[in-house]
């Protein structure tokens, strides 16, 4: 008899946002004739770069010829040209990473999800909270034990590490989703060394360093010394680029990063996630490789980031906005994400269904990110200039009202 | 500190396509002015059908304006229009599948690798020898037990259940690679009533349909009476409209279909399933489906068969020289795979040796795809038919000078 794995029943259902379907739902139904502003999901809504755009046609051109066309991708791990164009963009910003440590995916969630296959399941997994629901959903399906580093108002949302609490592999996300908070060089280095003392790996979510503007600020775990031998950094182009329905990320395991067997044998993680790819995976494709590789041209820079820069003019006049009205928050600046706390002392479900039903402006309530997120509130700065400016305009309103 | 997957340890190493490399890198170093005809890979050679490249290119272009422009996809499951448009290729050939037990994918590979995800780790595996190595390479990974069903030469390379083992999760591949048999529907039919009978689940590898002209054969295991409540059916366009590069395949999970809890409580498949893709995909490339779904238009399948017969000339002249030449086979009829017992009582890697010494020619030695496979070696029809007739006059004139 087939059995299930029945881990997968311990997983919560993803009620929040199926709730948050319902609910807008609910309200359509009743009010057919508003227009909602979404602010909750966070997707892109501006177009490609033309030059984007260009690369992925002639691909696709290329596919069309026999001298020209492209069959299964050797190695899997993506086409040289894209992965050299990538160490480059890394060394545009004072990182070496070799561009045979990259590895190309169709998108971060998706090497975020599956890396968990290569790690044994005894190993205990550390995760902040609030966080984005893949990191305890992919450890909860393969039956790890997880433990929570708090992030919360009065460390800026910014988790650290407890020296005396032993952990074996630890997922941080800086600029950080859903918070806004960014790591500084001096707390990721705290990171760093608690990973170095407990022989711990870091899984490091960069996918939203390209709204680093503070140069100060690090955009790559590779930045700290000694991350080569704990950390693993997970990108995706779908906020640098707009790529959410286009699909490419990458993911850099440096060459020497170990794991070990229960006897203490090392044992080399960009082979064995080699041979996990090579059985479970086969590239990305050969169009959307083209397409990625035009981001990294200096041409492609110039498009998305005027792009970045359109987003981050919705993330200023959201944080303008939460001062004027004496709002606490974090991010909004070097992220594209805004995290509020709900005014009033209202729960985070409380001030969806105010902002629902009084502006119709849906945002995500916090405690779908985990516990420490009841009473706070996400919004993103991914909409357009003018739903934003409207959104903000009826929340001054509405709460200088009160 | 971190520890290893220890079940990835247990994998062969992918000796068998290393080997190759390594093999005809030492013959090239030694001979470097002869010309090599490759007909060991899979891979196919004929460019993209021109309705599917216009299609591709189309969706590039619709995201390059804000009007048009997809970004994740709600339900990550594909696009309807492409769900229904394969829907509508099942119907084709009498088969009824609902456009919502259709789930879009990167790839048979990614699908038949991941689906094991969801299944216990307690159930017993039931594999051919020999075999595509992903099956058995995915359940090592994740530490199930295996065993074997034989495909051999007295059953004609369609092995047959046995009633008195039990076993929970059952792979099958019809048109099979490497043996290119294929199963009639009595055969399957036996296969879905052991299912059924023993509460197991057939992962159904149906990759090469698109090769079956014979139209007693059938092309999908839903044909089979009983499937819906015991199979799954993963598909790809790889081979069928030479995706290999490109990146789209399918998979068909019956919506009544279920798996167990240790208590015996039914759950669900495809919702575990959507659950699973849910935290660890995000989709494929919008402009990918777009092309995915003018395969299956009236010109696409037009398009696309004529590289189908293209393949199948090629596999009808390695079977007419193997007539020829008195070797046994295999395949070439239903399938683009030619699965020969190599002549004169030769080892595999000695036939292997052989052709790549004597007429340079690389073909793959049949033990690669399990202890079954020793003596008999794969020959695929995916070269040019200028190559496939250079190498049969070079083969013919070998193998009649013995």
């Amino acid at each position: 008899m087939i059995r299930i794995n029945e881990n997968f029943l311990s997983l919560k259902e993803s009620y929040l946002f199926i709730e948050i379907a319902k609910r807008i739902r609910a309200y359509k139904e009743q009010h057919p004739d508003k227009q909602l502003i979404r602010m909750g999901i966070g997707d892109v809504t501006l177009p490609l770069a033309p030059v984007v755009v260009e690369a992925m046609k002639k691909g696709c051109d290329e596919m069309a010829d026999k001298e020209t066309f492209k069959g299964y991708e050797d190695s899997g791990r993506g086409y040289e040209f894209l992965r050299k164009s990538i160490s480059g963009y890394y060394k545009s910003f004072g990182v070496e990473v070799d561009f045979d440590e990259i590895l190309i995916s169709d998108g971060a969630k998706s090497d975020c999800g599956n890396i968990v296959d290569i790690f044994g399941i005894d190993n205990t997994v550390l995760i902040t909270d609030p966080a984005y629901p893949v990191y305890v959903d992919s450890n909860t399906m393969s039956g790890r034990k997880i433990i929570y580093a708090n992030s919360n108002e009065e460390n800026g949302f910014a988790a650290m590490p407890d020296d005396s609490i032993c952990s074996d592999l630890i997922y941080l996300c800086s600029p950080n989703n859903p918070t806004g908070s960014v790591y500084t060089k001096e707390q990721l280095k705290i990171w760093v060394d608690y990973a170095l003392k407990h022989k711990a790996v870091i899984i490091f979510d960069a996918a939203y360093e390209a709204f680093i503007t503070d140069k100060s600020l690090p955009r790559s775990i590779f930045e700290i010394d000694g991350a080569k031998d704990c950390a693993i950094e997970i990108c995706s182009l779908s906020k640098t680029a707009g790529f959410t329905g286009t699909r490419c990320g990458y993911t850099v395991i440096p060459k020497g990063l170990n794991a070990y067997t229960r006897n203490g044998d090392a044992v080399n993680i960009f082979k064995i996630w080699c041979r996990r790819q090579g059985s479970k995976f086969n590239g990305v494709s050969y169009p959307v490789q083209c397409g990625a590789a035009a981001v990294f041209t200096e041409e492609g820079q110039k498009q998305t980031k005027e792009g970045i820069n359109y987003y981050m003019n919705n993330a200023k006049l959201i944080a303008k906005t939460c001062d004027e009205l004496n709002i606490k928050y974090t991010g909004g600046i070097n992220s594209p994400y805004i995290w509020l706390k709900c005014p009033n002392n209202m729960g985070s479900w409380e001030f969806f269904d105010y902002l629902l039903n009084e502006i119709q402006v849906v945002g995500t309530p916090g405690e779908g990110f985990g516990p420490n997120g009841a009473g706070w509130f996400r919004l993103t700065a991914f909409g357009s200039k003018e739903n934003t400016e409207e959104a903000m305009k009826r929340l001054k309103k509405l709460l200088k009202k009160d």
